[in-house]
């Protein structure tokens, strides 16, 4: 856990690990901290303190930094290397950090490296929908993407949905403006036929998908580019709070209205968390050798403390092994298939 | 008017243009029609049929029909085409249809063509934000556009705001996944470059915006491709339909929140109004020669009404003028400067 991340850093990483612990006491815990900052939050939860190991650091990477910059000051020994080297030195599982995301996705490029096979990470969002969750990936770790880099999307999401929603088959879809085949961009066809002619146990493809079958759950993982990724994301986002505004300015609008609300309460509620996009935790790199979590950078202890829950469930059920095993089995039986042609070809 | 298109045809359009007509009282309709549907619903609407004129077609464009096959069989005789044609001859000032968006896209572009200096037509989204509304363009006409091409969709989607929300300077930003100068593709980095350089009066440009911006209402009109914009529009719309299901769930949860449901109802009524995304309708053509208004397929009688309201504001506006007036200034300018440049090369 990297404790200095996001708008609060340890006063609310702190809390939220400890939640977590509370839900998964068999996990245990490296912190990795600057001491002035963590110790007298730490002292707050002793049972927390009793189940981890506490990492002074030197340097902690600021939200503003840019990627370079924080990997000039901050590589080797701030919170944030430290933490995505225990994955590589295999001391952790996983890697929880709510800091900012470019510095995050440039240290664990550094750190990680790519898996072979991978040309580009991915960052993968757990979008709620009418019917439970999905996965949404790309959303904003690179910027333009070819078919094979589209496939590649769609083996990893697909080994993340078996690890997160523990499905044999994911439904896997890939994200465009029209479902007819003839539409959208050379890119997304090409990556169906790439998808199609693989023909991979791993998951189901259902062609393509809109927008609005993001929030139905039509399928359990949405395949796209970092740039539409990460404005479907964002402007997802934005709607929910829009929606929200919306309900908070109609509900205060006549005394009835009001009665009625503080009626309704328990309902809104459960209502406010599920229309709270900050408490969906979570954004997961794929394609490193580790994992890495991104939690928001504005979530509350709770919100943190799903993304902890997001990482138990990618450690347990072996996220990497998974892509890992799905990849090679894709490769070799096309390297295979390139030999046969080599073979029957004329010359 | 043309009266078949959308999921109910003649039963929906024609009291959504009714409505239209209580609130403008002003209008003069001519509504394109085939003569069994039409006439027994007008008859039940013995004002509006005093205040149009109602021109029986021989072929109706289906929902599922493709571009290509509704221009083969519709063209010159539909009331899709007839009713743009209206526009073309200057016996309408703006034709709204709810039929399938392609086969009016393809029709309008046969039909009017694109104006003098711009390549593409774009579809603009009047989408509902916490300020009030906002223009989105292009929500998907065409997919991929270059620097020039989203330059003038800003041209375009100004105008349009100066018509529809009578602002005088309207704000525009372009979408992007960042709000650093840096950050995105290089088209929209170079449009950035294009529009600060023209430097245009009939808007202001506020850099970039991300997709949490577009609900929150920050710029007045929102620049984007194609296929972003109409990714982000169903993203959107799912969104809210989503918010509008779970709150439905919560309401009917218990007793109190039953109860608390009734005394509220007034506000839930008004809310459910601003969530549906049916309510906010036309998705405005924009970059023909002419004024051509797209009503949801879904939509109701009052969302119909919503269609024809911004096509009374466009036409009374002169949006095409305004735009075409934008675009001449811009491009005589530029003429003139490169003129300039020419007559100053040491050749």
């Amino acid at each position: 856990m990297d404790l200095m991340g996001g708008d609060h850093g340890p006063e609310v990483v702190v809390p939220g690990v400890a939640l977590a612990l509370e839900r998964h006491p068999d996990i245990r815990f490296t912190l990795f901290g600057l001491q002035p900052a963590c110790r007298p939050v730490l002292d707050r939860h002793p049972s927390l303190r009793a189940a981890s190991t506490f990492v002074p650091c030197e340097v902690a990477v600021g939200m503003d930094d840019k990627p370079s910059q924080a990997l000039r000051q901050g590589r080797y020994r701030s919170t944030m290397w430290r933490a995505i080297e225990a994955v590589k030195t295999g001391d952790a599982d996983v890697c929880v950090s709510a800091g900012n995301t470019g510095a995050l996705m440039a240290m664990s490029k550094f750190c990680l490296r790519t898996m072979a096979n991978i040309e580009r990470p991915a960052i993968a969002a757990i979008w709620p929908t009418m019917r439970g969750e999905s996965i949404v990936l790309d959303v904003g770790a690179t910027v333009g993407s070819d078919a094979q880099q589209l496939f590649d999307f769609a083996v990893m999401g697909a080994a993340m949905a078996r690890s997160l929603f523990e499905i044999e088959r994911p439904l896997v879809g890939l994200l465009n403006i029209g479902v007819e085949e003839v539409k959208g961009l050379d890119e997304i066809r090409e990556a169906g036929r790439l998808i199609r002619e693989a023909n991979l146990q791993s998951f189901e493809y259902a062609g393509f998908v809109e927008g609005g079958d993001i929030g139905k759950g039509t399928v359990d993982v949405v395949v796209t580019e970092g740039f539409v990724g990460n404005i479907a994301l964002k402007t997802a986002e934005g709607t929910a709070r829009q929606m929200a505004e919306y309900l908070r300015a109609a509900m205060s609008r006549s005394w009835m209205s009001k009665i009625g609300y503080v009626l309704a309460k328990s309902a809104f509620d459960r209502l406010r968390e599920k229309m709270d996009p900050g408490k969906v935790n979570g954004g997961v790199f794929l394609g490193l050798n580790g994992i890495v979590i991104k939690s928001h950078g504005g979530a509350d202890a709770e919100g943190f403390a799903a993304a902890v829950d997001v990482a138990y469930d990618m450690a347990r059920n072996g996220l990497t092994a998974k892509i890992e095993n799905d990849l090679n089995i894709y490769h070799s039986r096309r390297k295979a298939l390139s030999a046969v042609a080599t073979a029957q070809s004329p010359d």
